[in-house]
């Protein structure tokens, strides 16, 4: 059965794959799943019809027969665990990939949305300037543990797992920051250089291409 | 094979259960799993040898023969996937269970997160206040739409599952806060009541109480 995601109608990111429908898009492609995308517009995502899907009321949502899930790190893990793929077979080594997945979220995020929200809602504030320097300094941090325990491998627990495409999707917003090391640098690019990931970009640029285009 | 997980040698919110080993406690004593700890001062948390465990050098990790993991999402999620109790049997409903817990831990916790920090890491700085107000709407609006979804129900989503339990964890940090409405303090309360989330609580109170005599 074909899935159904939302994703927004037209991305405040401008088409640069930062929206979190990017990491669904990206796990569905390298699966190998087909996948049929609802637009929703930031109404929509307010009103009750779109929040009985996600009380949130953001984007993605995934939708399968009877099944509908909400949080993107959720639906990667329900697109790994039905395809072959993304989380290897060994008992301990899937226990790591899905490690690496929550970390990525709950650990390695959280310092680069304050960084988000610094910019985008704090942004008028006279201190704004000088607290975004100290946010800076948490993302170093945290970023320079993860870059000391990937060192020179490519992913961060033997082949490419879902934890390494949520820690990319998760990375990637600090894409032209100057916050990534060389060695994290190449690591995004390196998931970056996958053709599924290339598929999935493509794919939420279009989305943005149209709306900017066709109206 | 009994487990061994690390806590904090002397936890800094002395005793109230807010470090991130009580989710693992909590969720061992759920599904009757003994466990042994290993406490680490903050010294120890910074060294190689528990960075080798723990790449961002916190607590808590848990190994069990040999398998080490860390970040307590995972764990959780690994030690209900192994026992009874804390997932669903049935693949949606327990897609659904999975997906709470990680709504809980990046989609509810990281404004709660800010706070903590805005609090601790930037108290000393005279638009403290001033932006501890922002986060604090922020906080609000997140829990509006939780407190709307759980309705009047005791649990998110069913009978008591692995994403009630961080979920509650989560929200454990807004006690006292009076950011909980009535309803989520109230789903909170049915958490702490459970037996399981009381024998983790004196597990990890004891051991604070056995740090804060014993020298």
């Amino acid at each position: 059965m074909t899935p159904t995601i939302t994703a927004f109608e037209r991305s405040p990111d401008r088409g640069r794959g930062l929206g979190r429908d990017m990491h669904v898009r990206w796990a569905l492609e390298e699966v190998g799943q087909p996948y049929d995308v609802r637009l929703v517009s930031f109404a929509e995502m307010k009103e009750p019809a779109h929040r009985a899907l996600h009380p949130f009321g953001q984007i993605p949502t995934y939708e399968e027969g009877d099944l509908a899930l909400f949080e993107s790190g959720a639906i990667v893990f329900h697109i790994a665990q039905r395809h072959a793929g993304l989380l290897p077979d060994d008992a301990n080594a899937r226990a790591r990939a899905i490690t690496w997945m929550f970390a990525a979220l709950s650990t390695v995020e959280p310092p680069i949305l304050e960084l988000v929200t610094a910019k985008f809602l704090e942004g008028d504030k006279s201190w704004s300037g000088q607290r975004r320097l100290l946010v800076e300094d948490r993302i170093r941090n945290r970023l320079g543990d993860l870059s000391r325990r990937l060192g020179d491998a490519d992913w961060l627990d033997g082949a490419f797992s879902a934890g390494d495409l949520v820690m990319v999707g998760v990375l990637r917003r600090l894409n032209g920051s100057g916050l990534l090391d060389p060695n994290l640098a190449a690591y995004v690019a390196r998931g970056e250089a996958r053709p599924a990931f290339k598929r999935a970009f493509d794919a939420q640029l279009a989305v943005f291409t149209a709306a900017s285009t066709g109206r």
